[in-house]
């Protein structure tokens, strides 16, 4: 990274918001079959039934919740899915250039 | 367009999907206050408005929608909001460099 110029930087800096809020509250990885709770916040699917099995409320912003009212939002997964491809495609081009000085 | 080298339309390129999906069925335009419905699909809240007022299904897919069981995913919103942010500002990193051969 300290070898980038600034502009090889941007494209990383400019989706830094985008990449956060594809993330889930809970596990801080991508979100991984996202669903959405009826307070309008989104989980893993797995994150958000383990959570219910010790509150039953939403982890953001404490809401009453049930397993029951998640929905699932298909559009969030192939989101998560291309943003990712369209990071690594970035990080190749950007990242995998020579540094300026080498490892060995 | 046609006087950037090929490392400088990577982000458009590798992020082409993502705007895809951000991207109302109906309008074609970035998704405007996004509205879920129970076949989990995403439309501007106008847009989707006025079709039911036409018809009963959804746009995509033909399932029978209603008004009432659309949802809100705040989450989309947010992501539109910054990923329009995103690109505009690589566009301008990597648009508004003078071109190989000027205009005039
Ligand atoms: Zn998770
Ligand atoms: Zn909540
Ligand atoms: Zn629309
Ligand atoms: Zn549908």
């Amino acid at each position: 990274m300290a070898f980038q110029t600034e502009k090889n930087l941007v494209p990383c800096l400019a989706l830094k918001n985008v990449d956060a809020l594809l993330r889930c509250p809970i596990c801080f990885d991508f979100l991984n079959t996202s669903m959405m709770t009826k307070c309008s916040h989104n989980f893993c699917s797995l994150c958000i039934r383990k959570f219910f099995s010790y509150k039953l409320q939403c982890p953001v912003c404490n809401a009453q919740a049930t397993e029951q009212d998640l929905q699932n939002n298909r559009l969030l997964d192939e989101l998560v899915v291309n943003f990712q491809a369209a990071r690594q495609q970035l990080s190749q081009t950007y990242f995998d250039s020579p540094p300026i000085s080498p490892k060995n």
